[in-house]
């Protein structure tokens, strides 16, 4: 008789699995079991349908080759059972059968396994404020949603939209509504930065900036305590500490949790937090049960610590290990790192490992380099800066994680995939530096700006670069009076650093690169000298310098006014 | 008394060497000697000025905040001193000295050194082949023959080019001839594919399609035997044993070999192939004197064999590690693997490690996937399939090499760079499934390609895929008739098949993908069938399915036909 494979979930994780495991036992007999009338879609295009750069939702669910992924195609393409519109109720572990229920007709029965895979995703989390539950109020977590919340948009009903959550999905929501449909968008982040934990404050600021030049309002530091309903019932604004904001549409990214109840009244070991434990085969606590996708804990690699890691890129890794493990082939999952990419409007922005906030958190000796550097030679014409940030641990040189924002197109893309390959190995700043990555003048410079990040992590772990963080001089220039202990020693082009000096008078030095070695004399001994180019590379080379000559009263601005022209800072002068 | 540091050479190398000790080392005396008068240029770039991408040679001299390199440059702002128009005549070791000449006056002096760096570099190989001296051949070896060549073109005085040599700097300067110029332009190769060695022959093909898409004419396996003059002794065509082609300008790009004839002459070891042997901190035989760039032997990490890597980035690399041994700090530099990129005309060609031709070669048991995944999601509106080959040893499982085509961005470089920092750690075709690459529909699939070719090669390396490789693929149907053992199953839409199996008849059966669970029963059993479909992916799943039924006389066309529409085979039915 067939092994009988049973699969609760239709999306990424479950038809991974499912496919992966009638290929490697074609006599098995797999089930997928989802209450949902539609599977097996691509949930992160969500935004770009709803944008329009995706015109029709099918695309969502079809194959490259144009195929629709239902249960026909499943059945007749993969050999793959799915029960869609089916609700799994319960799992009997004795019994080896799952209690199902048709969503439509209400009748019951139960599908027998002799293995089990639960995938059944993550579901957002609602706020518990007030008017939740209005209509009007979008979480982003199905399709159905999805063609709902376009359609009122097409109809006209939409003007005003708040997206409450400044992660990746809130952000990418917000680029559909302002971008191509012209919606009046404005996002409110609970937390003080965008992207909180996922990059750090720096990246976090050059996001909001361009959210902000592309028609974006942002509130950072700000959560929604009420959403409240017009005269028919319909969600109308949005309530904060500080404003009430106009909305017609009101989405709801305020991240996701584990969807493991079915699992934790089986009896299966469940985190605290909700997320079903398994094993580095990615078996539950029954080992006839397997699970993947949202659902699960998986081990942070550089932590060491199980979360959940709601990603549709893991999923797919996970469902193939599953599929492996269903036929008998031992493969190990070795955990996550946590890289991920996203477009906002023109930029992009990723990262991988830890941010540097998050490395101290978890009690690394963290530090980290900020870098601006070229992303191709400098001469090409479609060169554009893109700062990068390495952190790494200061005792052992181990990469902890890399951050990185430029353009929309796959230059961030290229460093942050080459820095995981690293970090996922335990490699070094020095692995960075000699990595070697492919060049020519139209796709990279000679040495790469993820090497030349490697680079100057070395200058810093060896004790030869001193620097302030772009988080501190932030703070030093919004208070610049009280902090008289330092002076701007601006070696850039006397043209680009005039309206500093008019505005900040003798805290303003002016002294070019050029001419540092022949003039260094007038410079002070008594203050810090803080040191701004445009990358931090000259300002390295000028520390060095000065050092050499007894002034050693220099730090160095990494990534340098490439960063601060990136941020909208108030302090910039008028120009 | 301060160290005295003297480099010769002042391109790529030299001035990386010069600059990081100058840093490291702030009381050191550091001399750049150089014969040229133009110095530390972005050699690479020379193709993008002769196309006009970049408009000014000066470009290519200048820093990424537009000043020029040149001496007074170093010397203000590096404290680095350049002697240029300054010919190295000879190494005195005894004494630690360089005669050296002034190029303009013949004046000679002795550079005096405690330590010497030899960044001398590579010349082009001039074929011994008649004519190979005549005016309007050109190598481009210096800057000053880019400005020439570019100068006549502009005159008017070029309108038919033939370069000779197919790899890399004889293609790009291809492009550079026909797209902005519109120049009729030939490249020839003696060597039976264009980038020999470089990438398979598949990859060549891909791109000698493209080239001759855009107007350029290939002719491989075809040497010059001579290049004649026309009345006035300038180059007016050159001779192949096949043709006479007309030109009015000659390129040769037929490799490089190391300029070691100072260090051979100061009896320095030298290899037989005339490159300079060091260590691997970089010293040569005589421990004051240290060698980078072009002229020294490297070893290969994957092969362990020593050769020269005449790459601008390596060049850099090396550059850093002698300036950090020079100042005391132990950097060993691990030798190189062979990453490269190149745009030509729309499309993007990358590699890293070895291919498979090189690696079977090597001695390795080596074995190789090839794919055709999307760049980014299937529904993204800028998704293009790029193809990868993954090269990898089956009796470890090890990575020894990536190779992918695609559109001229960023797509390709972010698989090529993720997979060499694998390759450079030793990593197994399972770190490639397993990589956790950043992923958002704008930039790359929830499992991406690079995953997929891992994924591939653990499919292969496990038995569970045979196929047929692109290489045998094509002999087959050079000659269809003969080959009547094995006929085509071509699993795509009917409307696909249609052509091939009104060309081909019963040799070229038609049976959708989404049909064969149902009607297998209708293939033969007694001949071998080549599974076709459009990436692969779906013969591998069908491949299996028939294994299941009993059907083992199945091959799996690896990457499909995204591979075959882009190599312009002269078998494809007239549409």
């Amino acid at each position: 008789m067939s092994k009988k494979i049973v699969i609760i979930g239709g999306v990424a994780a479950g038809p991974k699995t499912a496919c992966r495991a009638k290929r490697l036992l074609p006599d098995a007999e797999v089930t997928i079991i989802d209450q949902d009338s539609l599977i097996s879609y691509g949930g992160c295009g969500i935004p770009y349908y709803v944008s329009g750069d995706v015109s029709d939702e099918k695309e969502l669910r079809n194959t490259s080759f144009h195929m629709t992924r239902d249960e026909s195609f499943f059945l007749n393409a993969k050999g793959v059972k799915v029960r869609a519109n089916t609700r799994a109720l319960a799992i009997d572990r004795q019994k080896k059968t799952v209690a199902v229920e048709d969503v439509n007709t209400g009748a019951k029965d139960n599908v027998p396994y002799d293995q089990l895979v639960i995938a059944t995703g993550s579901r957002p989390n609602i706020l518990p404020i007030p008017g939740a539950e209005l209509d009007g109020v979008f979480t982003i977590s199905d399709l159905h949603k999805a063609i709902t919340i376009k359609e009122r948009i097409a109809k006209g009903e939409v003007s005003k939209v708040v997206v409450i959550g400044g992660g990746a999905i809130g952000i990418e929501m917000a680029e559909a509504f302002a971008d191509l449909w012209g919606l009046e968008t404005t996002i409110i982040e609970f937390m003080p930065q965008l992207m909180p934990r996922l990059v750090d404050r720096p990246f976090a600021l050059m996001l909001e900036h361009h959210l902000r030049e592309h028609g974006v309002a942002v509130h950072t530091g700000e959560g929604a305590s009420a959403i409240e309903a017009d005269a028919t019932g319909k969600a109308c604004r949005v309530i904060t500490p500080k404003r009430t904001l106009e909305a017609d549409l009101v989405i709801m990214a305020a991240g996701v949790r584990a969807r493991s109840e079915l699992a934790a009244a089986a009896g299966l070991a469940v985190s605290q937090m909700g997320n079903i434990m398994v094993n580095d085969r990615l078996q539950t606590s029954d080992p006839n049960i397997y699970a993947a996708g949202d659902c699960i804990e998986v081990r942070n690699i550089l932590t060491g610590k199980g979360t959940i890691a709601p990603m549709g890129s893991l999923a797919n890794r996970e469902g193939r290990i599953v599929g492996d493990n269903l036929a008998g082939i031992p493969t190990t999952y070795k955990g996550w790192i946590g890289s991920f990419v996203m477009k906002a409007f023109e930029r992009c922005i990723g990262a991988t490992g830890l941010s540097l906030e998050t490395a101290r958190a978890e009690g690394f000796n963290a530090d980290a380099v900020f870098t601006a550097q070229s992303d191709r030679a400098h001469f090409f014409p479609t060169q554009a800066v893109i700062p990068l940030r390495l952190v790494f641990d200061k005792t052992t040189r181990r990469v902890l994680g890399a951050q990185g924002f430029g353009p929309a197109n796959d230059a961030v893309l290229a460093r942050i995939d080459a820095a995981a390959a690293i970090i996922a190995n335990n490699g070094t700043i020095d692995d960075i530096g000699q990595l070697e990555m492919a060049y020519a003048p139209p796709f990279a410079t000679a040495l790469d700006a993820l090497n030349a990040a490697g680079n100057v992590a070395d200058n810093l772990a060896s004790g030869r670069l001193r620097y302030v963080s772009v988080e501190d001089f932030l703070g030093w220039m919004d208070d610049f009076a009280s902090h008289g202990d330092w002076l701007a020693l601006d070696i850039r082009h006397p043209n680009e650093a005039e309206a500093f000096v008019n505005k900040y008078q003798e805290k303003w030095l002016s002294l070019p690169y050029i001419e540092i070695r022949r003039r260094y004399q007038e410079l002070p001994k008594d203050k810090t000298m803080l040191l701004i180019c445009d990358a931090g590379t000259r300002s390295y080379e000028i520390q060095t310098f000065l050092d050499g000559v007894g002034y050693r009263n220099t730090l160095v601005l990494g990534g340098g006014f490439n960063i601060m022209r990136r941020l909208g800072v108030n302090w910039w002068p008028a120009s």
